[in-house]
């Protein structure tokens, strides 16, 4: 052990430990479940960090070469080289300070390391030079969350509707029963069927990529409230536009920084496109499962992929998993947005103190959704294939194509023709022979499924 | 009473009502709880009707003069004539269907009625000639959410922060005290805090006007699965080009029709952007009866128009009653959140058939966040004043100012005089000083709050 | 109009009405949507001003006859002629004073009407005596939950699960095809299934039923902040005595009364057993639509009564519309839990302020549920009728009957049948044939559907 | 590497590792996130294999031998010697079968090695003798929900409701304003206050104890679909049997296994109740930490204890972080709530398959509360102090001790001096004495807080 201090005093840690006395203190003081905060989190903070210091360096604010030592510190730490360093809680403060001091311990304590000559680095004075745990969290939320958008689940997303689309055009024409609250209706192809699905995952995709705006606005700048006390005046644009630069997002600085550390509207839009996914993920799921359940006994459309032993009990049992996991998953996408949305609406005055909590659910879900469509791909939709005979055989056998009468002869005769069949168990076409006034060789025409896909 | 029928035969009906069969066997099937179903869908479906019976005309694929008693009656309808005559539950079947006939009943026997020559109007064959409610219901409730956000949600939100940015304005002097997690924080101006209202509302506006696009493509034209079986290919784009004219927004035909009837990802996103409102507002009523708190015994910065007595039994009492009917009201927004995403999560195959529990959250959102922002407007931001006395020595007492001396004395000795002060009871001045090194006239100059306000 | 006045002053107020200044004040201030203040708190309102004037009355604290009046004008309220009174927004102050001044004020008016002698009544004084909006208005808020879930909800719940259980033994011979993971598994009866449904509703009411001593503690007694300033010792116990004895539940005084004004776990616990009765008739409701799906292209295990014609377009199709009503009022249910418990979770201090909001999403799912499950039993589950022919014949298809071969061949060899006959369409028995090495006596005694029953 | 097989056929498995085909091929084919099944649902579904093993070498079902190596196996995974050998996902297929695989062949393979004579024993033919996922599972689940609130949750609970409670006695004498809306009240103790918290929290406890008799009832026995095929008849009482001997609570066999497979009402309830908890501890963290505002322009009655620096940039401040944690935590107990509740409404016909969701749920929300409580006890309320000075000159200054004239003076007349009093900024006896008619000996007597307490 040695002794590391702060403002309350002298605190023994780990010998081999990079981090200090703020950071041993709320390891002790919140030991609550086992969730770390997210490492995205810790990345973006580094991110920041490093492109700070540059800018304080180049300001003339801290010395050249402190800014050096913390600008390599943190890209060792962006290099995945101090993986063991960030320990604490997501459940601690909520401002995210505790983290926010120890990323700013561990970047001082190796800077001193780094740097000829003895000087030691400061976690506040250098490292957090300009900046206050106020801007530097919701920073780093935006930026995690914009750089996991955009480089995991997007690309995610664009995999799973290139293969349902794929899949769209390889059934083009498989002519199939439609359902309607579960209940027969008129046909369309199968191919069409899927194109809702890429069509849902299409709307999706704009929801989310409409709400990045709003997080490449980054409240660096602001520091303690979001007047930009102790902070150079164009601190935050060139931090941002650093990180722009970096990064490859069109980060800026946010308009009002009151706003930016007070509430956190960008990210429940965002989530809320999360979980508008999440609504589109679940149906075409469940579609799915549905359409492949059987083997003898369901609805038995598609054969699902076969990836394991489906029970420990019933042998030769292969169940729709890919389904179940995703489904799951975007059970709890709906549960995470509930917990963000209640931090989110509980900031007050200058501060919002629920940032841990927002910050965990929207990288969990973001998360979750990426690995989860990946996934899916992968090991469901890529291997679909449609059971043609079994489709044929329902499509042929549907009283809905009953509704091609209606131009006709009217609903009102067409409902009677279908009553008919369905009651008496009979084709519709014996029905309508029975309810008299059509003539078979129009029957024939009009009840084709062929010629009821519009 | 007299007799209507339908396919399932006939059935008694008020003689002096205008609806039919169905309409009468869902009012008896249906007694669940006593919420029709809004009179903003009623009323978009009337829209929707009048439209399609004009494009009907057009195309000649119904007589004119049917056309033309159809777009009369519904007419009627939107001039609010025919109140009575919609009275089923929002509890019903789930496509809808039950309140599509419903309009397609009192349109076609109003029209029968307007119509000479004693010819019938029928509700299937000619009200809802190329429709199903599974293309209808839909398109009325993007029309319906979509005229709520335009004509109501968003210029209610524009007088709100109209409102508030005249306070900000107003305050733009008033140096105050910060808060973070509740304690005492750097100093800022009571207009810059109010600022930050504005830019929440601002971000949370933008955030619904990013979703309207999605609101304005209409399943129109899909009919019963999304194949537009039994429509003319051209009917969805007239309709929707019809209703755009009307309406005064671009609505258009949406590019899948699979997608608008199986899926709600539009409305699920836009009320994503409704809940974002909602946490801004909730942040801001908050703080408002904070900052109002006392009149003696709390923080005692705002006073709040005084309404009307608070207690019925402590005389004298008020209470920041908008606060709590919005705060309230936020939380209803939260809860709907979660029944509408429950059941846009819960399509199958070719029909989401939770649209009237879709339909009555938006709706029900839409108008408590409406009618709410005005309330609070007009009643309580509207009236808002500063209480400068108490905001000035709250804000002298502060220990924060300390922070002003960080650049020149670094984080530990400027809290070790924050915690001298704090423990000893005395001035940050005082505090200052007996630690020593410091000479009081920078102190003076230092420790001014209007010096921190960036 | 005439003159009304309160400790605002005079205001103007229809002269055909009983209510006074607080009640007009709240009326102009409060515009938001148009849900009135649930009947059911102003029926309990009006029980506990009854007992309560009845006990000040004993007590000596208000003169006898003014008692008396206030409980005749009480009891005409319970009787339901003084509908029109009672105009109040839900969303209003928190605490719901405005509906208890509400309450009061028409008590006054009408009892000073009731009085001879040209005395007047006083709101505050005489109906509110001992009493504050503080203690009463969650008082009510246990009363009206408490009356709902014993004299409808329990009851209800009570009728469906009679006729499920009717069904269960209608249908206690049926061998029928399982399903897990919506794939085929081993068989069982269908009154089996049933008997699931019937016990789902068992544990859900055990939930319920464990909850109600939570909501007899009434918060009576408690006056403002509960010390119980301004009101007999005695006051609060001898009021809950007399609803006890009027209503006929065990309500009691709570023993902290501080809790009881701050907190609302007793509903909370409670809505969350409601929320428990949703699931599980969230999942009767989706079995039932999915065994009676088809009637052709489905699983078409189940008949449902068919009630109403089911499309606008589609001649003949008939849908499952009361188990669209019951799932979508459950996702309400759901969405009205989250509503609850924000607002139960943001008390401050000595009060709760989001008291109507409670109240309202509380009742709200109260009535949808008691309601929902009337309907659903009335006009489904009594005319379920089982397929016996095609559950037969699926039964028999099913390949999960090769489970009863493990106990004598092993897993492993079992699964090798299994998928062996699911790879080549065959049978079982013929694929243990080809396996070889079990007799085809045994593997006809084995595989019978009924040897699986357990 | 060496390799494995199941029906599948064979696959690589780590050389060192103990699991079989089963879990190797879920861990291929789940890449999601990084969260595993939780350890409590391991170590139950051990709890269920030593009992199993153990009935079924009573009842002569596996050989003695057998049995006791697989016993033998459980008893070193429940020491904790195995913790690397449950690599699973959570978010895998939803009935858990892979996780109740990987624990079967974990247990089959030790035991294997455990047995003298080569003889293999078999992970379905013996360790899952008589038991399928379907039944063990969700018996887990129970036992895993069941343990952690009896050994960790309640404990947890009762230290805080002591620590609260003690502080409730050591303010008892303490006089204090109450705060109802925000705004001054009528007078309380800090006692009293704190009591109130103490109630709260039994209320909480009450509501989770009420929901213990549901989780004892277990699904072993059910089997696959519910109906015990496959399995001894007193299978299921004889392992609850055990289970309740080993465990110490009183586990026992559902009474009816379709509901126990196919519901999770037991469970929704449970989390209901936790739920429950988490609005009391919110109401009183949220409390804490405003009682606790400041240190100079906050409410300032109370002080916590100091843990920490507070502000990367602001020296000498302290936050109340335990409050913040707790506070977000129960966030995330509302939104697993809704998680939870949604898995637990969508299960289908014979199964539930959202239980590894609902299972991580609430084993989710059961450590962060049991931890959350703990640290909020050890780290916040025990060193909680008032501070009576301020307590004091705020109680003397409030105005709402005018309530105590109403008795008197009547409402109005009340009213008309509180509000002179607030107007022109005097006192309340100053006000009356203005106002005239009321001797200044009986103001004295009658405004004194301490009259005030009831």
């Amino acid at each position: 052990m040695r002794y590391e201090s702060d403002s309350f005093g002298r605190i023994e840690v780990p010998a081999d430990r990079l981090w200090g006395a703020q950071t041993q203190r709320s390891l002790e003081h919140f030991r609550i479940g086992d969730e770390r905060m997210p490492q995205a989190i810790i990345m973006a903070l580094s991110e920041v960090k490093l492109c700070a210091a540059l800018v304080n360096g180049e300001l003339g604010l801290i010395d050249a070469d402190k800014a050096a030592a913390i600008a390599t510190a943190a890209e060792e730490v962006l290099a995945d080289q101090h993986a063991q360093e960030f320990p604490l809680s997501v459940w601690q403060t909520g401002s995210g300070t505790q983290s926010n001091m120890n990323v700013n311990e561990v970047l001082a304590n190796r800077a001193t390391r780094l740097l000829a000559g003895g000087r030691r680095v400061h976690p506040n004075d250098d490292v957090n030079h300009g900046q206050s745990s106020n801007d530097v969290f919701p920073t780093a939320m935006h930026v995690a969350a914009a750089l996991g958008l955009v480089r995991e689940l997007l690309p995610a997303l664009a995999r799973l509707r290139a293969a349902l689309a794929a899949k769209s055009a390889e059934f083009a024409d498989i002519v199939k029963i439609g359902r309607t609250h579960l209940q027969d209706a008129t046909p369309l192809t199968l191919g069409q069927e899927f194109s809702g699905y890429v069509a849902q995952l299409d709307l999706a995709e704009r929801a989310i990529v409409a709400t990045l705006p709003g997080l490449y606005e980054l409240a660096i700048g602001g520091t303690a409230v979001g007047t930009g006390q102790n902070t150079h005046p164009q601190f935050g644009e060139r931090v941002a536009a650093k990180l722009a630069g970096r990064l490859d997002l069109p980060f800026v600085c946010a308009g009002n920084k009151f706003a930016a550390l007070a509430g956190h509207e960008p990210l429940v839009a965002a989530h809320g496109a999360l979980k508008t996914l999440a609504t589109a993920l679940s149906k075409i799921a469940n579609d799915l499962r549905w359409l492949a359940s059987g083997p003898r006994c369901g609805l038995g459309e598609l054969r699902l992929p076969e990836n394991e032993p489906g029970s420990s009990i019933m042998p030769g049992k292969v169940n729709p998993t890919q389904c179940e996991a995703l489904t799951m998953l975007c059970c709890q996408v709906f549960g995470n947005d509930v917990a963000l949305t209640i931090g989110a609406a509980s900031g007050a005055f200058e501060l919002n103190v629920y940032k841990p909590l927002i910050a965990r659910n929207f990288l969990h879900s973001l998360r979750l959704l990426a690995d989860g469509m990946d996934s899916f791909e992968r090991w469901c939709v890529r291997g679909i294939a449609a059971e043609r005979t079994r489709i044929g055989e329902l499509a042929a056998a549907s009283l809905m194509l009953v509704t091609a009468l209606v131009p006709h002869i009217g609903y009102d005769r067409a409902a009677a023709i279908a009553r008919r069949a369905h009651r008496e168990g009979i084709s519709l076409k014996a029905a309508a022979l029975a309810e008299g006034g059509i003539a078979a060789a129009d029957l024939d025409r009009w009840l084709r499924p062929e010629a009821a896909l519009g």
